[in-house]
């Protein structure tokens, strides 16, 4: 068998082995039932149960209150860009929108196309290698959207923003979810992709509270209404029940290695290491605002291109796979959510002074 | 290891065996990359070459013309209900459906929310039991709708719908999609569901003429235009790779199998017996009629309730699992799509003959 290499990918990412081996087994026959996961009907029991238990794994692990609802949905993170305007935005009201990356700009477009846009701030004019201190909030807005984590820029706002009594908070956490404590209490809507710390892409968690569901048009395509699938159960239609199958095997997962407050040691200890090393790097700097680096992707640069470029070669050819920056920041990314081991972190600090050594001016 | 069962579902539904033992190896190193199939990067070489083959083998499987398109979509067919009037009907426009169970007239509904529907036929009045012969076609419609098979009530359209020329043939083919031979160039869009023919659900294949991606308006949000997908190869956002990997490997199988001249024999070899035993049966009974039976849904009853019951107990006992009919039409409903064995038609026909014996009045 292929020996496993260390995956730096931005998503979909590194998921733990235990979760690729039990799937693995469960590709053929789900537990005893003779039938392979991919291939049980969404409405039967072995089925009903992974979907119960993913549910109640991510209400337990997250603290989730009762009067919250959680969905499994598909079409991405990009997908609710336009499903929340669409619920909760009319032509007449404003909603705020904090913009911290490339992903929060496209999640303002769709917003436009039902109502009136405040940007709450913005960090373009640094290419977004910091989260904005002030907030400037509009009357009274619609909802507060903002992204917790910027994959492609690797910032992360160390606390969610703060708003007024009453209006939803919503954050689009598809890079950070479950990498830390959360308190749901504090938002309206919590959404994210699974295929950075859940799960395989294809299925996408949505964390609503009970008020917003119904607060929709209902003239609207059925499927696009929150309270389809919240009614439903998240089974209006047949669901991604592979992606359901594998986010509640990494919860489980996530729970085994101590839950959020563990998780979150765990990924401070990795990040740590690879930002300490790159505080002290004559070669490597980080592009990312000290008090605002992400615990999720760390961004980094020689400053020279071709530097760079021959660095990304070494690495992957010793097992370090996609560590090539995004175009609009360019240099390096490491992507280390939860499921990406510390020893891949340990190889890379490794080659990164090896590679200084040889490269000293 | 479990020993797998005959998986009679209707959806998500059996697969070839051959497809799961490679996905199994391709969860932990896809290839000799070294990173499973869940965890690579869409952007990737390897993930790019999975994509490339799974649309390749798509348009050699069907035949499919250069001036169609080839999408892989989230959301099921039931998003297309609503995608499809969102982009090509207005409000002054009327578009056909042709009323043939309850996932027609899901569409409908859906179709309403834009503009105005025509029922150019329904069976309703006899519980979807048939096809209708006379279709009667508004003055000058969007587009014409039909669903080739109705999984629930297990009729097929022996052959696509007539319409004017310059009207788009638009086919919901979830349940009967790659069967048989298809021309596709008599379609606008066909679109399909992956859980029955084509692989696990969470994919949805939609197969468009050019000229109607460029017609929808451009003010509805950015990913519910099918541009937005054409564009960027389906690749707008993270496509749910997983599932595209899994239909790829179906689509070689396929091919593998001789194509759809050969598969479409082995599906007549299937339904045949079936249908044949039912025939001549004095006990179970085919709910469609004759010249509109379905190859991939097969639905009898008993005439009894209690006794239905008690041979799908028997039947599932004895290792035949999801053979209970839909509530909407009671009874047996044996699915029994491409990847379904035909050995275990045989033991179902074994077990019929077995009951009746033992049930003969």
């Amino acid at each position: 068998m292929t020996e496993r290499i260390y995956n730096f990918s931005a998503g979909p990412a590194a998921l733990p082995l235990p979760v690729l081996e039990q799937a693995q087994k469960d590709l053929i026959s789900l537990g005893d039932t003779g039938i392979g996961v991919l291939e049980h009907s969404h409405r039967s029991k072995a089925f009903i149960a992974v979907y119960e238990a993913a549910e109640s794994l991510c209400r337990e692990i997250a603290g989730i209150p009762d009067n919250y609802k959680v969905l499994f949905l598909q079409g991405g993170a990009s997908s609710q860009f336009y499903m929340i305007p669409m619920n909760l935005l009319s032509k007449d009201q404003t909603a705020d929108y904090l913009v911290t990356g490339s992903w929060s700009k496209k999640a303002v477009k769709e917003a436009k196309v039902f109502g009136n846009v405040n940007i709450a701030c913005s960090s373009e004019d640094k290419n977004f290698s910091y989260i904005p201190e002030e907030v400037s909030l509009s009357e009274k807005p619609a909802y507060v959207h903002f992204t917790s984590n910027n994959t492609i820029y690797g910032t992360e706002f160390a606390t969610e923003p703060e708003v007024p009594a009453g209006v939803p908070l919503i954050c689009d956490a598809s890079s950070d979810i479950f990498s830390r404590p959360i308190d749901i209490s504090k938002y309206g809507i919590v959404y994210a992709g699974a295929q950075k710390n859940l799960g395989p892409s294809g299925v996408t968690l949505v964390i609503i509270r009970d008020d917003l569901i119904e607060q929709g048009p209902t003239d609207i395509p059925t499927m696009l209404q929150y309270r389809t699938h919240s009614e439903a159960g998240s089974m209006f239609n047949t669901p991604p029940t592979f992606g359901i199958y594998v986010l509640g095997q990494v919860l489980q997962w996530l729970k085994d290695q101590g839950g959020l407050e563990a998780i979150q040691q765990k990924n401070q200890a990795k990040a740590g290491k690879l930002y300490d090393y790159l505080e002290q790097s004559s070669l490597f700097k980080p592009t990312a605002a000290k008090q605002d680096r992400s615990l999720m992707n760390v961004t980094f640069v020689t400053g020279d291109a071709d530097l760079d470029a021959k660095f990304i070669a070494q690495a992957t050819a010793a097992g370090l796979d996609g560590l090539k920056g995004h175009r609009s920041v360019g240099g390096m990314r490491a992507s280390i959510y939860n499921a990406f081991p510390e020893a891949g972190v340990d190889k890379l600090i490794e080659m990164m002074s090896q590679f200084e050594k040889e490269h000293a001016s």
